[in-house]
């Protein structure tokens, strides 16, 4: 939660996400907590507990008040899990998804410095530059080792959460052309309000997946809701194996699952470019603008109960 | 300076490189000095100069027990900004270099969890990675907005250093080829023990550039010793308006110039790729092997009196 500096105060946040209660005197921030997890676990689930039951009061949660979980991090890797998604968008740009598409996980370092909250402006700099979102998934880990398999990846997750990785689609084939990946074509990222431990997902967190649907709406209305576990071809299990291959991680590395995406068109999309690649499918050319100033986009994990497990990202476009 | 914590303990080097003296009572960690420059600046200047002059006496610096000045940091940015460079190691892996190389800087996202101090080892995880080195030069930044201009750049840059941006050569081509950029070839990036601030290279910090000779040796023979500022075509400030086109940076980003190279194969090499390139130019074929356990690298920048200025990163390679 906001508090006028760079990291915020860790609060933890009760099931329903409509009450929190400040955590700092178990750790000032959750940078801090993930870097003395076992020390900081089992009083922060303590916590939990007494504000589930009522113990500990708490204040209402007031999702602007709220930055990302880590406005600054130390890693920000994005993988590209879904099929769907890599064989749409590059078909969008007119490029051919590689050779190694079932074989090798795309992956890409993203900036990590500056991570928007849940709630905070989605800048348009320049309207040409295509402003898309992008619903994903994400954890936040431990320390990794170098050389983690995927059988024993799963006890480096910590945390569970909902992200927003902004893509400006008009730059992103000059860029890829150069050879060195997303730079300027990837603005800030933003995130949901919480994060969850896995445990909280109960059988919905399975085999490095999370077989929930991700919603997002565009000026309040639904524009997909995938299922975020059949289709992704690579689990996190299997990214944090590929990812880890020639380095560590720090505790704190936030890990994406990619752009969440279903063959099935009546699932929707989870970002503008492949609603517009649809349209040329059918209708020989794109009907869907990208992102204009004024738009809003919410998006949201929710449970088979309807419960939203991460808090809503809503954010408004601004022209700059 | 190591002190069993993940950022380890602030210190102030003197001028000459020996001797260094605790700031933990201005700032803990330089991070922590980066997110208050403004406050704990006059603190470290007035404490170099006690240092300078005799005034504190400090302890004798020795290299191992130094960290990278940042061992973990929230961004490291590495540009691409010696044109000879880009056009050797193109050619040795049989790619073209971008139709926009002299107009559009070349920059990637690197991993900054974790990174290596000047003496910690260089792991060969597999021989046929083909593991190499690369000198380049550094900066440490301040918080740098949106939109940056050339001219406006140089108040942001903080503190200068040297890298070795440690690359798997044989896996570039494949993860190139896939779109996404650099990941796996590209393990953990090593750092100079000490980071300078510009004003202490004097004039040799003009224009955004370091015009002073980076030495690079390996098994103790020269194998390069480029001039880093007439051939680097887009200064530092160039490259950060370019990162800066469509986000901000947070204090303790760390941008770095590519790798150092110049056009007179008189200087030699700061990496194997453009050795081995030239070698196949000269001989048909490739003489050099990249790096193999045993090997030691050391990289430095030297100032005109010959000076170290960062100190020595000095590393040798293991096997995993």
């Amino acid at each position: 939660m906001r508090n006028g500096r760079r990291d915020g105060e860790l609060v933890v946040v009760r099931g329903d996400g409509r009450v929190c209660a400040p955590a700092s005197r178990i750790a000032p921030t959750l940078q801090a907590a993930l870097d003395d997890w076992e020390r900081a676990e089992p009083g922060l689930r303590e916590l939990a507990g007494e504000l589930g039951r009522g113990a500990v009061h708490g204040e209402p949660v007031e999702p602007s008040r709220f930055q990302a979980p880590l406005p600054r991090a130390y890693e920000w890797i994005d993988g590209s899990a879904y099929i769907n998604h890599i064989v749409l968008v590059r078909r969008a740009r007119g490029a051919e998804p590689p050779a190694t598409l079932r074989t090798d996980p795309l992956v890409y370092q993203g900036g990590s410095g500056v991570l928007l909250g849940p709630t905070d402006d989605l800048r348009l700099v320049d309207p040409a530059h295509g402003l898309d979102f992008e619903s994903e998934i994400a954890l936040i880990l431990g320390d990794v080792p170098l050389g983690v398999k995927p059988a024993d990846a799963g006890r480096h997750v910590r945390l569970v959460t909902v992200v927003n990785d902004v893509t400006l689609r008009n730059l992103v084939p000059d860029e890829l052309g150069k050879g060195f990946g997303f730079f300027v074509s990837k603005p800030a990222t933003a995130f949901a309000p919480f994060a969850v431990t896995p445990d909280e997902l109960g059988d919905a967190w399975r085999d490095g997946r999370v077989y929930l649907r991700l919603r997002t709406s565009l000026n309040g209305k639904l524009v997909g809701d995938p299922e975020a576990g059949p289709e992704m071809h690579f689990s996190f299990f299997e990214l944090l194996a590929h990812v880890t291959r020639t380095r560590a991680l720090t505790a704190g590395t936030i890990l994406g699952s990619g752009t969440v995406s279903n063959e099935d068109p009546a699932r929707g999309v989870s970002c503008l470019a492949e609603r517009r690649m649809r349209e040329t499918i059918a209708q020989g050319k794109p009907v869907t603008p990208f992102l204009v100033a004024g738009d809003h986009v919410e998006i949201e994990l929710v449970d088979r109960a309807g419960r939203s497990v991460c808090g809503r990202i809503s954010q408004k476009v601004v022209a700059r």
